[in-house]
């Protein structure tokens, strides 16, 4: 089974009663309307080999990674973060510290997040740690004034921004070390007209290419625009352009809004790890990267691939 | 690690805010506080090779085991299931049947309990197939009246009753193909003053300890009115009370009520399952089985025991 197959698969089910669930599958949370008030939730797991190194990188930094990819889905919707629960698959014979080391990393997340985790489950078996977290999350704002900024939602012409610097993912050990950008969204939605917003946690061509399908538009994104981290394709045989492109866990936000509003967005100093346009959303279908002698040059969505 | 220290480390952490977090780690589920409604959240896995076998039992037990598990801790707060979020991990190669299989297993399941899956995670690694499930829950009742039935709340002197028989969980394929006491749950927290109340998914010696130690109390028990199951024991060698007071994977409900409605509850046709009386909580600590000749013989919590 290849993932995004079965991904797709999964979004086509539907059936979902619209009156209970707001937003199914297919966006960074879904939405299920309680009596009065609207839960975001979403889920991610992290699993030793694939997304950490439970011996290489310690117990802490699986426990923090397990809530970030979590809390950079919250900051996907410009949502406030209200609890999480835990599900940890341990390993025969782990030592009681490791297991207090994997908690106490999704602890300390969560607490300077107002996060806080409020259960879960642990088991034991004869395979490496598995961590799957849920997180909960309401509307942001003073009185929950800030509508869920989902996918969907983005027009033709709108311009294309980022938050931070790209490539870096694993390059470097920013994958374990990030800080979802929680607030980030919220001072955006606050402060602008965001019409639809993803994370980009496996690749800015891949999740552009999921941004542009939720809205039925295509994009063109100027390649000396495109903020790359310093880390980016270090040791590894890309161009930093190429790792800025197709590399996963940069965990930072890509964002259509009114063109007009793009280069105050650009320059707001209220989101300190900075936000750079990178290009716009067209009608025509298909990404296209702009070099700067004008070439235009067809992008194929070669992210993060999590095949098989 | 043996998974009861880790839970009892767990939950002596606390530091959660009770303004925020009505109910933490320590009971059936915990109740997160979102601005006006009440949301009640668990989470419980499913591990291939642990709570069952995906070559043995097939993908769609596996899905449906993962949510049944989660719904019979909705029931053991006699909650209104709301929605479910699932992360999966499947073995390298796995086809896409199986995890088609794995899913519907829980949809088919989830839906019938209008207990929709709203969202999740799939990744694919190297190891057997992990199943996450967290569930959602509110208030039942026809405007949400009925407060969430906790652990505690008993008091001694209350009578103890259990739903169904008990100890057959591993003896039969009950524990795949269980139905979870969400409808009988919120009948008898209707009907009755129901005080605490608590599902046995690790023996009725163990989680009639759990209730005991949630409210400071002991109990003693009725060795011939304990209600077994036919296919308690078959192909063990211990006897079948042995078994209905040793083995896991019951998913019964065990509650404490006032003395005075016990016979009424246990006559109560509107529980088709059936409910029986089967001892009384005691101001002494410690958990006694009375013989029928009077012998009365102290109980070890040697219940369903994940170790190491």
């Amino acid at each position: 089974v290849k993932e995004s197959d079965f991904h797709d698969w999964l979004y086509r089910q539907g059936g979902l009663d619209p009156a209970k669930v707001s937003l199914g599958p297919g966006d960074d949370m879904a939405i299920v309307r309680f009596p009065r008030d609207d839960l975001l939730v979403a889920c991610d797991q992290v699993l030793d080999g694939v997304h950490i190194s439970l011996a290489e990188h310690g117990p802490e930094a699986v426990g923090r990674k397990a809530l970030a990819r979590n809390l950079s889905d919250i900051a996907a919707m410009a949502a406030l973060p209200t609890g999480c629960v835990a599900s940890v698959a341990l390993p025969r014979g782990t030592e009681q510290a490791v297991a207090e080391g994997i908690y106490r990393g999704l602890r300390e997340l969560g607490d300077s997040f107002n996060c806080p985790l409020v259960g879960g489950d642990v088991a034991v078996w004869d395979h490496p740690v598995a961590v799957s977290v849920t997180v909960f999350a309401g509307p942001a704002g003073a009185t929950g004034g800030i509508t869920p900024i989902r996918r969907t939602g983005a027009r033709a012409g709108n311009a294309l921004c980022v938050t931070g610097r790209l490539g870096g993912g694993w390059s470097s050990d920013h994958h374990l070390t990030f800080t979802p950008r929680v607030r980030e969204a919220i001072v955006l939605a606050l402060r602008y007209r965001v019409r639809a917003m993803i994370d980009i946690s496996d690749g800015l061509a891949r999740d552009l290419g999921r941004l542009c399908e939720a809205n039925g538009l295509g994009a063109e994104i100027w390649a000396d625009a495109i903020p790359i981290a310093e880390a980016a394709a270090t040791g590894r045989d890309v161009s930093p352009l190429q790792a800025a492109l197709g590399d996963g866990e940069d965990y930072e936000l890509l964002f259509a809004l009114p063109r007009g509003q793009a280069t105050r967005a650009a320059g707001d100093t209220n989101v300190p790890c900075g936000v750079t346009e990178i290009g716009r959303l067209t009608k025509e279908p298909g990404l296209v990267l702009v070099h700067a002698d004008g070439r235009r040059e067809e992008i194929e969505e070669a992210g993060w691939d999590h095949e098989t």
